[in-house]
């Protein structure tokens, strides 16, 4: 799977690339087959929302889980990002955001680069999220929404959120927001499951909370190219990863061959 | 203004008709240019957000505002409400709804007539909202959503949920609202400033946060038949009003005639 020079370009001017459909419902059931299990553990890794027991976020499923493993070294994400990044890439962060039905709350505007950069001492902004839509992704179940362009503005300022949900960030304030969004407005792409959305780590997102039946769970997958690792390990391993070796991408067949492993 | 027989047939099956564009730009301004001075008054009419200055509902604006009264007795409002109730109408409750950018909370999944119902012991569900659009209303505003047709259920069963959001509200349960969804999804009207959407008062509706850098304000007449008047006097007056006197429309030109007379 190359990009073309059109997506290649598109990438560069809007800061992001929406992919429908690049894994099949089969392939997605591999993995969704796999989220009662993990979400049900008590581990550090699950970050639940305020006030309930559903999960917000799982961290590092990659490191735990052989299904989440594979993704996480799939041809289908590795080599585009490998493509825009121009290098070898290795794992700096790992998430599934198990946004659930009724329950999941909003992500506040940031960039994910603002946090890399003053929690983790990530050197330039060569690294980028690239995400796998677990489900039906709609305009009811709390979509990732992007300033588009964004990205041109390098790290912004932002103040650390604490409170507002229960996973701090680095977040950027209305008026940032409010200004960025009078020149292009907002975007919200949208997809079937098993598509994928490609942004960069500059650009500024959100993403409201879930108040519909549907739950919306997305893994993000975020790739840093490996000279540009982070400096400073302030942070849990299982939140910023310290293995900076490059992924070697598995076989594109390598999700249903484990269900097929199962099976046997 | 008359609603077609496909349009009154449509309201029936569906539970609720957009009607884009009814009121004018320069209508609509006249009501916007009010805002401010409404919402910054230290009144018990403004209900404010959780945790935050900003108004969440303004209550019986009609009572103490002469722009909001011309609405409330407009007769793009007023005659296709009295066509689908079929009789005289009064005003049951009138709230402004200013869910505010980044601050608008949501408004849980409820049926109207479940609170009219229950705090105020209106006889039937022979009442219902229209409501007007003074901003444009988008998939990122925190747009109402509807379970379309799900007022053919009846009054369902409902909690009163005082906690979520500083208005208090009787809710339906997560497993209700899963279960309605599932057989015909959800609709999320939206369109320009001036848009009108009528709704009948069991549709089961709520509408998400609003985190985008837009306000989202509508206005919400809730007009009853006259003889369907309320019963039960529970909460104050300025929420559920006790003036069972029909409504005369005004001209058609009242809201641009009000700004012609602040002008001269």
């Amino acid at each position: 799977m190359r990009l073309s020079n059109e997506q290649l370009a598109a990438f560069e001017t809007e800061g992001f690339l929406f992919l429908p459909s690049v894994f099949t419902e089969d392939e997605i059931g591999v993995l969704n087959g796999e989220l009662p299990g993990i979400f049900s553990q008590q581990r550090q890794e699950n970050v639940r929302e305020k006030g309930s027991e559903s999960v917000r976020t799982t961290f590092a499923a990659h490191t735990f889980n052989e299904a989440f493993h594979r993704l996480g070294a799939h041809p289908r994400v590795i080599e585009p990002v490998r493509q825009i990044l121009d290098g070898e890439v290795y794992m700096h962060q790992y998430k599934i955001n198990g946004k659930a039905a009724f329950d999941g709350d909003v992500w506040q505007w940031h960039q994910d680069y603002g946090t890399w950069a003053r929690d983790d001492l990530m050197p330039e902004p060569r690294a980028m999220n690239i995400a796998v839509f677990l489900d039906d992704v709609t305009e009811f179940n709390g979509p990732l929404v992007f300033i588009p362009r964004s990205h041109r503005q390098g790290k912004l300022n932002a103040g650390h959120d604490v409170k507002t949900t229960s996973y701090p960030l680095w977040t950027l304030d209305n008026s940032t927001v409010t200004q960025l969004a009078a020149e292009v407005g907002l975007v919200a792409p949208k997809g079937p499951k098993g598509s994928v959305l490609m942004f960069h780590c500059n650009l500024v997102h959100a993403s409201p909370g879930n108040i519909s039946p549907y739950s919306r769970t997305i893994v993000y997958l975020s790739l840093c190219e490996v000279g540009n690792h982070i400096r400073q390990f302030k942070r849990p391993e299982w939140i910023a990863h310290r293995d900076f070796e490059p992924i070697k991408s598995l076989t594109d067949d390598c999700l249903l061959a484990l269900a097929r492993g199962a099976a046997a």
